[in-house]
């Protein structure tokens, strides 16, 4: 009863498309709020609303990945984002 | 012009609830993956599968996430399956 494996590749193919659009959707918006951040003068980083979003992820998360899991791979994802806006950053200050 | 921070904060929880749910759902994919290579005695681990995984992601990548972003952040997904997978081993092991 179990698919192939290559179908199930094939769908792996797919979700990691996905995965990769929307991650980058989430940078372009993570770059528009580092803009106004910096209109405002207020930190990129702020550890409590990070903190905020790994709880109500871990809340929502419904497995197979552990709790630690999803932290974990999030946790990459903010870092590479903040990243982004302080690149975004130096180049308005080289402007 | 701009999205006041709240309409974008509300945005990224979205997309990050979008994520979640692909993450899991990938991970159960790569269950059935580890399961049907468990049957055929075959290493879980295949480094050239995932170079081959990764080298589609960055051929894709629209950025603004950089290919080098891009491929660390799937790394970090790669290893959590690779965990779940051999997790999934060690509990058969024990029936």
């Amino acid at each position: 009863m179990s698919q192939p494996l290559e179908e199930l590749r094939e769908q792996l193919d797919g979700i990691n498309h996905e995965l990769l659009k929307l991650l980058n959707k989430r940078a372009e918006i993570v770059r528009s709020i580092g803009e106004i951040k910096d209109k405002q003068g207020v930190p990129k980083f702020d550890p409590v609303r990070e903190r905020a979003m790994l709880e109500e992820l871990t809340r929502q998360n419904p497995g197979p990945f552990k709790d630690a899991e999803v932290k974990h791979i999030f946790k990459e994802i903010f870092k590479a984002s903040l990243n982004l806006q302080e690149e975004d950053h130096k180049q308005q200050l080289l402007v």
